[in-house]
């Protein structure tokens, strides 16, 4: 990965936090709510994004005829995110020599 | 660094690319301008913003009676940088246990 081909995914706060907590493990709405102090209309718009590139899936059923929404993320996703680190990590290696 | 702690500075690709060629030692308008591809007038508004938070520190001067304008990443902004690095590399450390 170079500096010019970071992936919207990793540009603003609320996705990084998103994609932080999904690490761990896959987690429903109401805890990425609470995790992320963002509003609901937010937190849905950020990861409707982070779906349609790929970085996160989003499952939706009902549980007791409650709907529930659980996000996990992709291999796919969590490649990038290791590169991301690595390509920060290459330029702070840059910088020490 | 926690994740809802991270610098404005480190959530846009062009304020990611000044700081990432900044770490390798100063630049001056010219060159940031090749490396990050960026107008004149985006580049020079990001680079306020990063010398308001700290992160750079800007220098003006006449070279032959023309304006040159430098840019250099100060302690904080170098420090700030790390611990984003290493608040990334946590992050993913905890995801592969």
């Amino acid at each position: 990965m170079e500096i010019n081909a970071i992936p919207e995914a990793f540009q603003t706060k609320l996705r990084l936090a998103i994609l932080s907590a999904l690490l761990t493990g896959e987690k429903n709405f109401k805890e990425l709510k609470k995790i992320t102090e963002a509003t609901d209309g937010n937190l849905g718009a950020q990861l409707k994004k982070l779906e349609e590139a790929g970085h996160i899936a989003i499952r939706k059923e009902f549980v007791n005829n409650k709907p529930k929404t659980t996000c996990a993320m992709t291999d796919f996703g969590r490649r990038q995110f290791r590169e991301y680190v690595e390509m920060l990590e290459r330029l702070l290696g840059q910088a020490e020599i």
